[in-house]
């Protein structure tokens, strides 16, 4: 625990090097000293006060690959990358939150509802996402990754915001779970969070320790070769969406205590794996409840207490009891059959482990 | 004119093309029907309406550069270009609509004010900002100026954020006109405008063409040698300034037959030209007046006739005359300093004369 502590810490002291080095760009270029102090107050409340997994596994990806402690400068490059994802994710955070008209995030105010703040929040976004590019350029530039790295950040904005496309069309303000499917369901999970959660850390990862698109021969010599990115892909994406389907299960079976908040996706009409598993096996009579009190506030009423009574009778937990073996298992084979070499700076399959390792059975 | 249209028609049939382009790739994802189809209408009601000066300058100056007209192959690349600048203006428009509350863009609802859309405005302006990447990789992967391409985008956009931002702090929702200055307004136009509207086109026109980082001699031989982009930059800046306060002073000034709309920077608390003009040089009791009415609604009230009889007082008409002179002056001479060699796919001043020729004495 100490150990995860100084972790983050060292990670943290990378967070302060680069917010300092995006305003003293904004400092070069004449930017008065009023826009500066708001782009700075707006990083600091937006980016570093995650949980933080998505970024420091870049550095964790690092050190497997390469099969050794990393140089202060290594380490710092990596960092940079994964404060870049943390970046991407305070992008697409202070965005949702005014699409979704949320209240608070991480336990404080949204940004956009920060006196004086409001509709720039829009532009803070922005100008967050811009952060990423201008980070790269100047950690990046010389590297033969460059421009590997420039496209799997665009691309992975692209394919989250596309699942944010899907998310918003799919649940719209007035209730109709008619909407709802788990096709959908894994649909959105894939490309709102897993790309860029899950892909997007190891490929930087991979990217930055120069490992080239070059296929390479599967354990089972009956199957063929496969680019390492496709196949890092292939393991990563289905983890994605068994994160998220965990995430949907803590969010109606969490306590507060396990889970740090407060469940409301019931209330909020949110279009969670629970809710698709009841729809998929709820008789007439359970799926006219769930019609009449799904996404109804206050949290904790009459309404979420009725939605909560049906997922238990149609055995909801159970069901993601069996979802979560399956899942493992699936998830444990494609990983025993990631190819291995002694050779540093090669895919293997304990990237995939620790990732495993860190979300099976978690409950928080 | 039937010349003029012609060209337009040529340019907008590129648009057709990519934007089936871009709906398919959804397709070849296997995003659902509903989804493809908002991302269409997005497009097509955001990015195709305008003049499309800035798009189609990227054509002209390509021809310009080659001192032939295009293959087709070469006309639609830099009509691609071209669009991707119309992109870039499109996500600015989307998202300014929101955060300046506007309820008109081209003589239509803004996009956010559709039914239904709201707030996923903000989602489909970064859609349409991912499209400029997705665009370059489809038709400049394989070109040596890939790389240069999706940084200038990139780089605009920051800029382009920054000169949002300093606009937004500057002209908050209550009116002080203490806040305004020539300098400050300068700063806006040069960020906010300056560089998406005019360096932009003619930077991807310089790439496409194949011309290099290599600094070219000065005419003047007391002059440095200089890099070709930041020789264009140093015209394109002031020139794309002048058009803004143009731009500013027709808002003012032009009849509603010249410009295509009603003015309506005084009723909006626009830090425009004319106002900071006019506090430079207004007495005590002119300053009282503007104090008093700058910034207050409706078009045409009491307020803004107050404001613009202040503004005729002070000769703000007469000063902009005298600035234009001045300012198209030193432009030609700038552009008189150009280095010239026969060569093809070399700077050359009729880039500048080009767009000098289509903003000087315009009247809409």
């Amino acid at each position: 625990m100490a150990d995860k502590a100084a972790r983050r810490a060292r990670f943290e002291k990378v967070y302060a090097r680069i917010a300092d080095e995006l305003v003293d760009e904004l400092r070069k270029n004449n930017i008065p000293e009023d826009v500066m102090s708001w782009y700075r107050r707006s990083l600091d409340y937006n980016v570093p006060g995650g949980k933080l997994n998505r970024g420091m596994s870049v550095v964790d990806t690092v050190e497997i690959l390469k099969r050794r402690s990393l140089t202060e400068e290594e380490y710092v490059k990596a960092a940079v990358l994964g404060w870049c994802i943390e970046l991407l994710q305070a992008y697409f955070l202070v965005s949702d939150d005014i699409m979704d008209a949320s209240i608070t995030r991480r336990g404080q105010p949204c940004w956009y509802r920060n006196p004086g703040v409001g509709m720039i929040a829009i532009n803070d976004s922005f100008m967050i996402s811009s952060a990423i590019y201008r980070l790269l350029k100047s950690y990046f530039k010389t590297d033969p990754c460059y421009v590997d790295l420039i496209e799997v950040f665009l691309e992975t904005t692209w394919q989250t915001e596309i699942g944010q496309l899907i998310d918003l069309i799919t649940a719209p303000e007035e209730v109709d779970l008619s909407k709802f499917t788990l096709q959908k369901h894994s649909l959105i999970v894939i490309w709102k969070t897993a790309f860029y959660s899950f892909y997007l850390p190891v490929a930087c990862a991979m990217y930055m320790c120069g490992i080239p698109h070059t296929p390479i021969p599967s354990r089972d010599p009956s199957k063929p070769s496969q680019d390492p990115y496709d196949l890092a892909k292939s393991i990563l994406i289905p983890l994605g969406e068994y994160f998220q389907v965990q995430d949907d299960y803590l969010d109606f079976a969490g306590t507060p205590e396990q889970i740090g908040k407060i469940g409301t996706d019931i209330i909020d009409n949110k279009c969670s794996w629970c809710v698709n598993t009841a729809l998929l096996y709820a008789s007439a009579e359970q799926r006219k409840t769930l019609d009449e009190h799904y996404g109804k506030k206050p949290s904790g009423g009459p309404s979420e207490l009725e939605v909560k009574r049906v997922f238990d009778e149609i055995g909801v937990r159970k069901m993601y009891t069996q979802y979560e073996e399956n899942a493992v298992m699936k998830l444990r084979e494609m990983i025993a059959n990631v190819p291995e070499t002694e050779e540093p700076n090669t895919l293997r399959g304990e990237v995939f482990e620790s990732f495993l390792g860190k979300i099976y059975k978690r409950s928080k």
